[in-house]
């Protein structure tokens, strides 16, 4: 690989998810009578996935997220070295997501940051005010699975060509099931940059969403090289 | 195959299955206005079969399911010496998925087991008020067919790596149809998961996820090995 | 290919195919509060082709609708002398499948077939009252363009294995353009079984549903054959 | 490639395009009660693109869109002489779908051209009202992240097959996002058979989604080619 395409392709990935995903959210999830609700945000995060694994997968990776950054480099498939450049570009890629869907919003009257922007949280800032407990397990369970199958998707044994469907439809599975816990994460650059967006509470409750993803990915990653790698 | 390697996958696929199938109906199924709905949790449930399938098939088969290591035995696709273990790790797993599920569910106020926690029933605990002779029909035909397309699906004729979509897409097919009738199984270690946990009449109901989708998935295996197989 | 297995695999296809898709329709689509509606529905139906294609694709073919035989037949890809076979398990199928929804679908109470069972309709009949002019239009587009899709996606030409998820999707398209003007058949099979269960009205309209797919679908075969073909 | 049958599959193409994305919105979309909403008609646009990119994109291409075929001349992809033909097929398809679609709605009593027939607009013609600016940023942006797409998934170093869908599936995703704010274009000769039909305001602002397509085309285009390409 080549290490600028590489971090290009991760930043606009980022950027793509977070404009998409989070973008669907905003404008799209409660638009009178006709809108997407939580199944379309969800289908919009994994198709994020689907589709910049298909297009810039062979440049990076297509990481998009530094969770899944540091799962693959403690299941041995991912060199630290590189950990720190991939990790920046996601960050940075998720606020330019953020900026253009922030120019986007703003051109609609009455649209305020205080709506949330798609941040994250927990407790009173917990879409069903799920308990800052239920939202650890929650994150460390989504990026505990979530690894896994990118893990197991990607291996040498698996079929060829099907790991970017398998890994994007299983972020949209993973928002089926809690969106309504925490406005799901399991990414610390797309609750990063919401969270920059939104400032305040969302900035004061961002610890969890590095600490659960990170948690669940990395325990993830030594499972996988310990039990199931081939 | 490694058996323990194999072992673990069915424990910890059909965990995924529950947390993210019975999951999704418990937390976001009637989410406020924007809820995923039950075409939410029939594409939840089908994407846990997808994403498993690609990512530990080559580890297990990824089963998931009592009644599909019965009808894969069946149908002579499967050894029998096999079953004890893989129907054992797989209602391990199914427990372990509810477990983590009740963690996360409880850390909502107001939470509680008698809104159903996604367990199968009929009559007056069937969804839509479905008699027992409805569930039993709606069990036996949709394993059935579940049966009859992961057979052709995965047969050598059929087309290298689809597999695991089409399975998975027929597990969302079959709860678009049939969750209004039993809340759907077509599993009885997802039933029980589900079963042990509500207790009363989910455990007093549990003998037909048992007896309904192991007839429809021997009678699957039994017709596809005498009548279409290569 | 083996003739009585061909048969027998376009029966049990298109019963799935009324089965799942129909009975979607009668079962979940307005399942008070989270019904699928007719999103679901549509890809209910599609889903049925999607799977059964993969599991039984190369059995027969899965045509599972007598109008996509006459296209193939029209289009030169497939023999004359098969089509009465194929016509007759294909009528039988979905009535087989009717079948299995009826004891279902009757087992709640209040159940009664004049709510329509899914079947086709014009005019008065049809969801949106539209007229019968409009109901031709509609179901020869839709069996037009659904029999050009799987000409060309089956061809040598195109991406091997990737044809039984592009016709499943398409009959998932069409069902999301054109419920509301039909219920959507561009299917005979699917429109006789339910016609023959419903009676009165639904008999008397069932021509429609024989004659504009079985056109459009034999316009797209002499198109695809004299101007598309490889 | 042959020219004239490349013309030809830009005209079915685009026709069912236009017929069935701007179909399933006019058509289906706020269906009382169980209407597919926003999400379905983001499913049915990308569904008409896999469709026709697996049937075909062998002939063409699939570009469908004159946005596409001048990102890709921008690439070094296409070939400058053959825009002409491909551009004008696509918007004669487009106006071609969009009668078949008139030829449909207008057999439902009460069917008026003011709704909107699905035309795209900005400011009082946007559906939630965005301003003009926030029109163009996010068709520019919609559509540059359209052809990076493309442009990745159809490189020879991507998985071969997939490209088809996860063009697609972009197509869903990109209407998930921004429907609210423009109707989403991204595509002009989908813009001007809509804006033909409805006349008045959707002709006076055709032009935004001429220019901002093509602007956003144009630069992943040059994007590419520089930084990403193989």
């Amino acid at each position: 690989m080549n290490q600028g395409k590489a971090l290009l392709a991760e930043f606009i990935g980022t950027a793509w998810l977070v404009l998409g995903g989070c973008g669907s959210a905003v404008l799209a999830a409660a638009f009178p009578e006709v809108g997407i609700g939580l199944l379309g945000v969800s289908i919009a995060f994994g198709l994020t996935v689907v589709t910049i694994a298909y297009a810039l997968g062979p440049v990076s990776g297509a990481h998009l997220n530094p969770a899944v950054s540091l799962g693959l480099w403690a299941a041995g498939k991912f060199t630290g070295s590189s950990l720190p450049g991939y990790i920046i570009a996601q960050v940075m890629g998720g606020m330019a997501g953020a900026g253009i869907l922030y120019l986007i919003a703003s051109g609609q009257d009455g649209f305020s940051l205080n709506a949330g922007f798609a941040a994250n949280g927990y407790g009173d800032h917990s879409p069903g005010k799920y308990s800052m407990t239920a939202a650890l397990a929650c994150e460390i369970a989504m990026t505990f699975f979530f690894l896994l199958i990118i893990l197991g998707a990607t291996a040498k044994r698996a079929s060829a060509g099907f790991g970017g469907l398998a890994i994007g439809l299983a972020l949209a599975l993973i928002h089926l099931i809690s969106i309504p816990v925490t406005n799901t994460s399991v990414n610390p650059a797309r609750s990063t940059s919401q969270a920059i967006f939104v400032g305040d509470w969302a900035l004061s409750q961002l610890w969890l969403f590095w600490v659960a993803p990170i948690a669940g990915a990395l325990i993830a990653g030594f499972v996988y090289r310990s039990l199931l790698d081939e």
